[in-house]
């Protein structure tokens, strides 16, 4: 990582590099096309398109090749030389001007979840094209290569990402996809080979930058009414199975005064994860998605109660502290209820992903020359840029999703809130290749 | 009912009736046999013993069958006459002096719950045929006719007694029991007749009174140290099913404070739930076991939240009442919570049935005359004896459930608690004979 390490040589650059872009693409400095850009999601929504007018374009299903074929024919289109790497990724790539310099990457991904919708990752896919397609259409040469990604089955486990951040788990090629196919399977039916995954790893230092391009999932930008999100860092998740012991009796014979009811504890519990999680300054969330009370029969008193508890922020710490938190708050109430409640952590291993300070404020003086609004954000979900963090500097751009509506056919985003994401894309990957972070 | 009704005649014979009763049983009159009793339950328990030292005799099986046979055969040895009514009731029945006068019956059930224990409904069976035993051995001759009964189907929807009713619903017959059967070949494999069901049916005034001997199935006289619990009356029960409506978002996604989660109303309304029926004066109970969170995964916002609401007393009002207050309460959180409640009552058409008053004084002195402490209790279960209050003049007599444990193969209650409450079943019937009901 030596030689993208930011020090104040790369900082002092940082104004200079950015001014210099702005000025070459300028007032009439290219801009991408909103019509293009809404035909060619229209037309990659066609493979998987289901009733309700979303997609359900699972990884490794036929509409997912299909719509491969398709990307891969835009990319060609735009000059660029595919492949596809080892984990399955399709891999975009134009050369620079100078062979010494590391790659910049953007991209995301086109499996969907299923009964998903048109704009999450095709978003970052497209417009990773469009400006493949409007440097070369303004015969803009880049000092660093650039490669335009599509991720291998980012909804099933961010699957080629992990794999190109060299972290992908033991376990994950026997995972069954929702194709039906094991990933292994998956990853030979798109062109990838499972077994010499390792060739697909970039190390640390090989890319100069990584940079997607995504709607937001949430509704901050669209009820704020907002251009841009520039993305924080992607929150780190955990997850704990909340248990709640009482004893469980006839719901009939046995007097108020005389019962342990689980479910009161849980409840009070359930509003306390609320209250903390609401009342700690930042931007940490906590739910209670799923409760199941035991045995469950409107005439049994329930005797236990497991729920789950999910937390979530851009600080393994505040993550701690809002845990700690709770549970004090669970001592309290299991003591006074007299029905003890305990916690069970469940490894789902997604530590927090910070972007680079550096490309946030690239993408704000970049948006700031369009004449954009934005607002820096965290990214609730999770995405590839999480895993390409460990490999290079990354950074999210975010554009408006209508009433924060994602995973479902109601998903959608305005054409020209995805243009400008995409000049944004542009002018910060246009910024980086003029040194922004100092090389 | 004209013949059975109370006036002041009826009234004043109480105690006259009762004392003589006493005087004529003295210190040395009938008493039980704890030993016998429990020999007797232990084998009846033998018919369909599961390995946790309970019984699953279901209603029709193999179990029950041979369970009905052996105590057949305790009532031949009592000297009853032994028939099976159109309801597969068993009935034993042994002549009075008067054959003007109407029939005093007692008993109880013999099937249980799939891994039930072994004293709901045995100790009420083999207890009164222990009353028959003792009227033969002491050679106690009654005015009134007395009936000894074993009911069909108690634990699958008191199906005998209903019959007996003339109460039975018209989709009963073909419910498929827990035997596997329906309940119209169940019938028909005990010895019923389910097409000449209505000959079953015993009109108001055929019956002098009903007496019910069962398990407390709660913890209250257990608790207490009490011998004998006077049932008050049966528990009407109501049920609902209680939806809130929220709105299921991402919850990595959405902020705490844009967020309709609808289990946090729900949480509200099942601690109001609690609360209502804990402050209001009364015995009444209300129950939330059942609850879940839709759709129900760890990272989404419950978008809707079903539970069920349980309440039960032995006045039709203060049911009313309690669910009145907690409708109050629930709009209240609805309001504040921006997430709407909805209530849907689901017909179990079980209303309260209270005991004779006249009956609850009659096994008070009983239990006095026998030196035995005794509590008024309401019944929070339902039995048999709920349906017979139809038919006649009707009381319950609760001895202790350890723990009160039942429905389970722990359920215990020990022998001489049974023998005491056999003791005041027989003067109970002995004071009813004499004149105590005014008849």
């Amino acid at each position: 990582m030596t030689t993208l390490r930011s020090g104040a040589w790369s900082l002092l650059l940082l104004a200079a590099a950015v001014t210099a872009t702005a000025a070459e693409t300028g007032d009439n400095g290219p801009r991408s096309s909103a019509q293009r850009l809404e035909q060619r999601l229209q037309a990659l929504g066609r493979f998987g398109a289901n009733p309700a007018g979303g997609v359900s374009r699972v990884a490794f299903s036929e509409a997912d090749l299909a719509g491969r074929e398709y990307v891969m024919s835009l990319m060609r289109e735009a000059g660029l030389e595919v492949r596809i790497d080892a984990a399955g990724n399709i891999i975009g790539r134009r050369v620079g001007t100078d062979p010494a310099l590391p790659v910049i990457m953007t991209g995301s991904h086109i499996d969907s979840v299923p009964q998903g919708g048109n704009f999450d990752g095709d978003v970052g896919v497209i417009g990773a094209i469009e400006v493949a397609e409007l440097l070369r259409e303004h015969g803009i040469a880049t000092r660093h290569p650039f490669e335009f990604v599509v991720f291998t089955d980012e909804e099933g486990g961010v699957v080629g990402s992990q794999a190109m951040a060299g972290r992908i788990g033991p376990g994950t090629l026997d995972v069954v996809s929702h194709s039906g196919l094991t990933v292994r399977d998956g990853i030979r039916t798109v062109g990838g080979d499972p077994a010499r995954l390792a060739d697909a790893h970039r190390a640390p230092g090989t890319l100069a930058a990584f940079v997607e391009l995504h709607i937001e999932q949430g509704a901050v930008l669209d009820e704020a009414g907002i251009d841009i999100g520039v993305v924080e860092g992607i929150v780190g998740i955990r997850w704990w199975d909340v248990t709640v012991e009482g004893t469980a009796n006839h719901a009939g014979t046995t007097p108020m005064n005389r019962r342990r009811d689980a479910l009161l504890a849980a409840s009070e519990l359930a509003l306390a994860v609320n209250r903390v999680a609401s009342t700690m300054p930042g931007t940490q969330v906590a739910t209670v998605g799923r409760i199941r009370a035991e045995p469950g029969a409107p005439n049994v008193i329930p005797g236990r109660v497991v729920m789950s508890l999910e937390i979530r922020d851009l600080a393994a710490a505040k993550m701690q502290a809002v845990f700690q938190a709770i549970e004090t708050e669970a001592r309290r109430i299991a003591k006074a209820r007299g029905t003890p409640i305990s916690f069970s952590e469940i490894d789902v291993a997604l530590t927090p992903a910070p972007t680079d300070e550096r490309l946030r404020t690239v993408i704000e003086t970049a948006a700031n020359s369009l004449g954009l609004s934005h607002r820096r954000l965290p990214s609730g979900a999770g995405h590839d840029a999480q895993d390409m963090a460990h490999v290079a500097p990354m950074a999210m751009i975010f554009v408006p999703s209508v009433g924060g509506i994602s995973h479902a056919p109601q998903e959608y985003t305005a054409p020209q809130d995805i243009a400008n994401g995409v000049d944004v894309l542009l002018r910060t990957l246009l910024a980086i290749d003029r040194g922004a972070l100092g090389q």
